[in-house]
């Protein structure tokens, strides 16, 4: 399987890879998923890890300077590390400095553009380094036209951030094709576009052209050709709905499958908002969705497990598919009720 | 009355007065919504109209050639077309190079920059006159933090765009004002901002920090203060619906007043979507808006009845008022009906 799929120009990228993957000054595992989803989806093209004396997480994958990366094959450095903002703090300058020095260039999915540090920019140029922004849409993205588009989608939504929507993609674009199926996964967000190598940076673009970017990203295909498409925030989030609500319309899904992290009782930095129930979250993307594809429908939920052992995540997923009534896995333990999810989100 | 309110420091906006209005090439009124915005909120600060022979909009105010403008005091000629993606037509830059030529600064709220015009980057720099983009939002925008600000807020929402959104908060906050509250607009798109002096150009911001920017617009402020903010766009439009959403959660707004066009079936530009019924709207807005204000309600109803005579929109708003429940008012015919809808957009 390869996620390396052709897009509309604009949107093209091509990495430099191997990669080291720089985690920052990070304590907490969910601000370094971008790391992480390179870890487990393009192992192959990581060399080992690197971050800031005072960083906390770590990868489990070999811990390098960047000379030793570069000495190992490293082409790049990428930056892993998902924070509220998008922002390059300070403290990284040095590591990132000492990355282009040892050969690396460097690729970041922040808000904050690496050319906007002097430092970095003189460094780039006096090694001879690229800085690559992965976050930075293509130009000249029109307006969503509403026009219902040929081939069949399937968009992850989610109850928060941070979840699971992306890996749920991924494993569903991989499970559709070793079906036989034509399967594109559609990248939306920083480290979907670096392990695919190509995407659509949602939360980067304009508001006003949101949702015509979500048209650009999943253009007319074959009729039974599947877009696999990554969810973005969430359609009940106090911040970053907007983004989830324009994804939703321009994808104009078939399918979506609810994405959720059993357990999390307030969404991630927001304290005061506590996490919808997967009812109101899947009742309220079909209700916004209807708007661009009328016969959107839920083909069931996906539970990021992680937290629990073996024993206790299956027992969760038997009685969560009871409870709602829909398919329930956590594609990231597979087995038989990951087949199940998958079967409904082809039934038609 | 004036709306000349201080924002936020990095929104604030100072713009060379009095106006020439150009028109482009505009031959349907509603793509000319910023120059009628600016004649009947501003009239006393535009001196005349202009445009490219091809127009055939008119706005009924003098005729003048930007040099017969500037001998009238004109300080600046506004580019007063709202066309679908915000571009700036290539027949229009002799026109607007003579006007700088006759030193009149350019005024734009186009998505497309004044200075990505070469020709227009060499006529300002040659007559040393300046090109202003009023949709070019400030740096610095925060993500959104759902905190609860104190402070008033009413937020017009709409079935479609250019209905008359941005009218009825201009009248709403000139009718509080009359009435001895403390009240003010905030502008959310070009026109509003060149008629207010300040605001957000909401639809060209970043989608994640849509919502951000809308809590930036209208800060903390005194309980019984009131920010009437211009809504954007519609919840149920396929191409803006996540301006809208970012715009009302941001707003956290006590009150919505839905704004609606009779007559109109379809969307302006979208044949093929119907313009939603003001119960479904004015539902939607409620549901999505109780995330960031639980105590969200409807003030009641603004209906744009310039298509028809004063016998007739009478009639039409006490039926539709009767239908519907609510108070139902054209603010820009004022009467006993707008009295009603500003008494129920304060009865707590």
């Amino acid at each position: 399987m390869t996620f390396h799929q052709a897009l509309a120009p604009a949107a093209a990228l091509d990495l430099p890879q191997p990669y080291l993957l720089f985690l920052g000054d990070v304590t907490e595992k969910g601000y370094a998923k971008t790391a992480f989803g390179l870890r487990d989806w393009a192992a192959d093209r990581c060399v080992g890890e690197y971050a800031c004396p005072e960083a906390t997480v770590s990868l489990g994958l070999d811990w390098l300077t960047p000379a030793e990366a570069a000495a190992r094959g490293a082409r790049a450095m990428v930056i892993g590390v998902a924070n509220a903002g998008g922002v390059i703090h300070d403290s990284w300058i040095p590591h990132l400095t000492a990355a282009l020095a040892a050969g690396l260039d460097l690729i970041s999915g922040m808000h904050a553009r690496l050319g906007d540090s002097p430092a970095l920019k003189a460094a780039a140029q006096k090694h001879g380094r690229r800085l690559i922004d992965v976050r930075q849409p293509p130009a000249g993205i029109a307006l969503a036209t509403g026009r219902k588009r040929p081939g069949k989608r399937l968009l992850t939504v989610g109850t928060d951030c941070a979840l699971g929507k992306k890996y749920t993609a991924l494993a569903l674009a991989r499970a559709l094709r070793e079906r036989g199926l034509k399967a594109d996964f559609r990248a939306t967000g920083q480290t979907g576009i670096m392990i695919g190598g190509g995407g659509m940076p949602m939360d980067a673009v304009v508001a006003d052209f949101e949702a015509g970017a979500a048209e650009l990203l999943s253009p007319d295909a074959a009729p039974d050709h599947w877009d696999v498409i990554e969810g973005q925030g969430a359609l009940l989030h106090p911040a970053y709905a907007a983004v989830s609500l324009g994804l939703l319309h321009g994808s104009q899904p078939d399918v979506i499958v609810a994405c959720h992290e059993p357990g999390r009782l307030t969404m991630l930095g927001y304290p005061d908002y506590p996490v919808a129930s997967l009812p109101e979250i899947i009742a309220v993307n079909l209700q916004m969705g209807r708007l661009t594809n009328p016969a959107i429908r839920c083909g069931g939920v996906s539970l990021n497990t992680s937290a629990l052992d073996e024993a206790a995540a299956l027992a969760l997923l038997d009685s969560e598919s009871q409870r709602l009534g829909l398919a329930v896995a956590d594609p990231m333990r597979g087995g038989p009720q990951f087949e199940r999810l998958v079967d409904a989100c082809l039934a038609s």
